[in-house]
């Protein structure tokens, strides 16, 4: 209800605050016997971890995941799976001068109004660093997936004006992790790269898309009414912080064509491998838009808690485009919807 | 779980197969001591209701509404209210011919795998006709939202290739019910309708765009983390036939801005009324995007049961743009989500 | 939430006051593809039904029910069932002078004071008449059990100080249906019948005990913390009007044993089938206590509206014990919960 | 679903196993604004905590909590609260021979058969162990109600055959916890010792009753239909280890009384505080019966994973009598149902 839980079956509830003791999470509703790759889930974490290079926040974090139930013997009990990351580089004084100023595209007002009181330190529960007990969850259902012959990628994209110019089957999507930007284009990425730069060396951030791709899903996922497929992707990554926009398909650009242009055949795939809400068996497709990082270092307006406008000056760390770190948290989201849509369709029929 | 459910506190099920005994749909947790007008819940199933004109469906269909439960003397009393509107004009026969073939760009070739069975005639559960009962859920938490002041409007913005010129500022969204295809733009109204007529004529469909704009909801609704305001909002817009992409605020075209330029100051609101995934007290904005409608009267290839491509020509009665009927679910759908997040927000404080 | 909702994948909401159109319910989650035999719905409905004896109230109502949506030529579509029974026999005017009057042991004042409104007549929501719902919803999970196996029988146990002298094992409860008071001890049932007419009598009612025995329930049903089998069980059985009590297998006489001989062999059963809350195999064994009905005719205190006691002689029909027709109803919840742990079971292992 | 989530609006999420790494819970949905004492906290903890007294296991835990979101500087922000404790006596060596053995009366066989693995150690997951997170939990539901005026106490009213000759209105409950047994009997309570110790000695076990009284709940507490407060309650109850009975004001002795004997007038309570299935304003008032503790020391017969019968004498530490630690355990309980029906009631009335 107070939607710290995603799923129904297959279900990741997370905790912490950014400068908190730490991030962590519980994955209730993973079958047993699904033997755990513990050095992947770090992977994963590393792949989101910030201070990766200096296109990232400079805060450090070794991000160290250590799991506190419902593993036994490397294989999973059916109960449920605790794990907590702490918190290390807090420098929690940073962010003294922000107790009684809201930053512009924060949740710092909201959150303010909302609750009458906030951990004001890094933007407490509605910073970004809650994610990474995202990834963790969705680490294990990639892997519970995996067992299925599902594989989820995601990469960058756009960012900012720059777009890469391929549809991803021209894609070697393998290779996005060796890619620092997350782009498995190595021209686009470049110019990515170089985007990223300037945006942070004029103190100020971009944004972009993620595009992300499900392979494998069988025929017959997803409830046909309100818990569309593509109904709960667009609740997993419009949950994701940032995030303005979502796509599965063609999306937006699918209203320029007519019926007859529009429609499937056998080759072509416009609905992004979900129709009427169910997994048809082709690729699912979407598409994630990522604004700009509203933390920026260039001087803005803020309001204070004293309802003036003050100048504003961002001290604490932050990323100049988020998108590099999301396609992990992307992915996990997206495996967490299907690995829930997997086991409930285990009970369609009788 | 099987997905015929939305909200939390404010909750919709809806029930009902397109050319069955009937739609209808049961609201759970409505506060009691709502004084409910019934005319207006008729008003509101009017504006879906097929046959309005010769550019809809000539499915005919009155879609009066009966309500079995939850209404005393007039005001709700805190105890489910139950309604169901029989199907009248069903010609289940015109649907015969479809029972072995699966229409492309539908939801029989994955429902029919998913559950092994279905009913075939009009599409069954999968009928848009479904959302009638979203309007009636909608209908009821929109006058619950305006005992609070909250209005919702939504209008078409574009159809095909016509695209409303003017923001919604610029609009007077009292008056898109008076227009037949739903645009408070006359000058795009006409074209719209000049534009679906020649879909028609030729025998093929269109797609388009409805901006959703909610006015006077409170600062701090939505909840932090998986349940943001957007994502709820995107969930229930996703959840809608048809369509397939979403955006909040400027969407994705916020990623072609910098931070500097994107982040609100008092007068913009390039977030559409969310930061953080809590309302922020400003509108709240919204853009669905709708494929062009799938069934179209033109001969296409479509699978058949014994997996052979076999020649289809739409016999079903069907919209050539479903985007004037879908304004009213889009509103319904925007209202539960609202009426929902509003109630939980009062357990934020002790 | 708001509490009209049982289960979790087989779930089912209720709907409906005493005296309005009717009642009815949606149950969702069933699988696709269980052939419904209507008549035995209708059966089941019948056992409950009021009037059937002059042991039971004088309201005369033929309960025939009327199903809405989500069965197609006989056959589960997968889709919500909602189903409707409307009221006949109402009499509103016998219940007029209720409207300010709180009748001792009902929820007439509780009810009046969480919602600030409630329909007096009957008992509006919180008449046991709701749980015809639960008849038509339980036999739909019946009818799913049988498919596999699992059996689910109750019988009266006793009627205030008349006790059944021999275990369920030793009665043959296919006959229980056939006997007035569902008690299938003949000798007992004689003496059951002749204890309700002296409460009859006397303008007074009587309580009494059910017990509840499934049989061919799978090992491995139930989950092992907060909705342990039995925890189910029991808020399955605790949400029926009037029960005050629930023991499963020996339940609190086993409190006076000690644990050498409480822990069952193989030849015993004194937990009753569960064992950390999951089912192992034997027959599941509950009882269920009901206090005696709260409406009698003679005269009694009560409050009313404006604080003052006030004389009572109950108008409205009633019965003077409520076991027999709650057979079916204890009969009904018992197969919600047990359909629902065998299709969560389907989750538990990879 | 998977059943570690209690509570709808407030709810508590556990995790852990026996003998893993520790055990610990989540809090979602506790109001923000709420000042924590932490110390009470873990006052309630030690009334769980093993090794009190040579009447409980010699396991010897100081199930010191550490809490690692959800509170800052003392105060609740209204996100999840998440807290461990971990193991650290755990001798998993003692439990090495348990391997292959189901011991009788726990939940060794079942789990087993569910999930097809089990940490054997201890019980894994199935271990009461896990209810020291209850009672975590529910201390700050207690806390929470105590800001409303609500108290709870529970104490020891019976072991095995020894009983408190008292109603709870005649003792002083607020001395429950200086007594070892959690009796407020002074007479009583040496007896229950005496009993106590002659089972241990007898290398036996004794079970009982416990009487939870919760005083000051507001009228209109408890949701209608489904979720009845005396539902909750029994879920709630129904889902501590070992319980076997629950009942709500006289519960089964309810039934050897006739209605005009039953009705509550001003001054009496028969129906224990609920009426309708909501709170009426009066105590509530609940029994719970614990069988006797399934693990002795006597030799007993128990299967093995070959399906052979061998003789078995339990090694594990264990209680003779689980009831004087149980204590805390039914107070958190029924703190964390009341604690969610007090904010679901915000949403009774527009």
């Amino acid at each position: 209800m107070a939607g710290n839980t995603f799923g129904n079956v297959f279900k990741l509830t997370t905790f912490g605050e950014s400068h908190g003791v730490g991030i962590g999470g519980v994955v209730d509703g993973c079958p047993a016997g699904l033997k755990i790759d513990m050095a992947q889930i770090q992977i994963e974490l590393d792949r989101r971890r910030p201070g990766q290079s200096d296109l990232t926040t400079s805060r450090s974090e070794t991000d160290r995941i250590e799991f506190l139930s419902g593993i036994f013997e490397g294989v999973t009990l059916g109960t449920p799976i605790a794990f907590v990351v702490r918190n290390e580089d807090q420098r929690s004084e940073d962010y003294a001068d922000l107790k009684d100023v809201f930053r512009p595209g924060h949740a710092d007002f909201t959150t303010q109004n909302k609750f009458g009181i906030r951990d004001y330190r890094g933007g407490g529960r509605s910073s970004a660093r809650e994610t990474l007990a995202r990834v963790a969850g969705g680490a294990i259902a990639k892997q519970l997936l995996s067992q299925w012959g599902v594989s989820v990628h995601a990469f960058v994209s756009s960012v900012h004006q720059v777009v890469v110019p391929l549809p991803y089957t021209q894609l070697d999507l393998v290779t996005t992790y060796e890619s620092l930007v997350r782009c498995p284009h190595a021209e686009t990425e470049v110019k990515m790269i170089q985007r990223i730069q300037e945006a942070k060396n004029e103190k100020d951030s971009v944004g972009g898309i993620i595009t992300c791709v499900i392979q494998g899903a069988a025929l017959g996922w997803g409830e046909p009414v309100f818990d569309k497929l593509n109904a709960s992707l667009g609740h997993a990554m419009l949950s994701i912080n940032a995030v303005k926009g979502f796509e599965v398909g063609d999306g937006f650009s699918s209203t320029l064509r007519k019926g007859s242009e529009n429609n499937d055949t056998m080759t072509t795939n416009h609905d992004g491998g979900i129709q009427g809400g169910i997994s048809n068996g082709k690729d699912i497709v979407l598409r994630i838009a990522f604004k700009p990082t509203s933390t920026i270092g260039k001087q803005q307006e803020a309001l204070n808690s004293n309802g003036e406008m003050v100048q504003l000056e961002a001290s604490g760390r932050h990323d100049p485009c988020v998108l590099p770190r999301a396609v992990a948290i992307v992915e996990a989201m997206a495996a967490l919807v299907l690995a829930d849509a997997a086991l409930l369709a285990r009970t369609n029929k009788i």
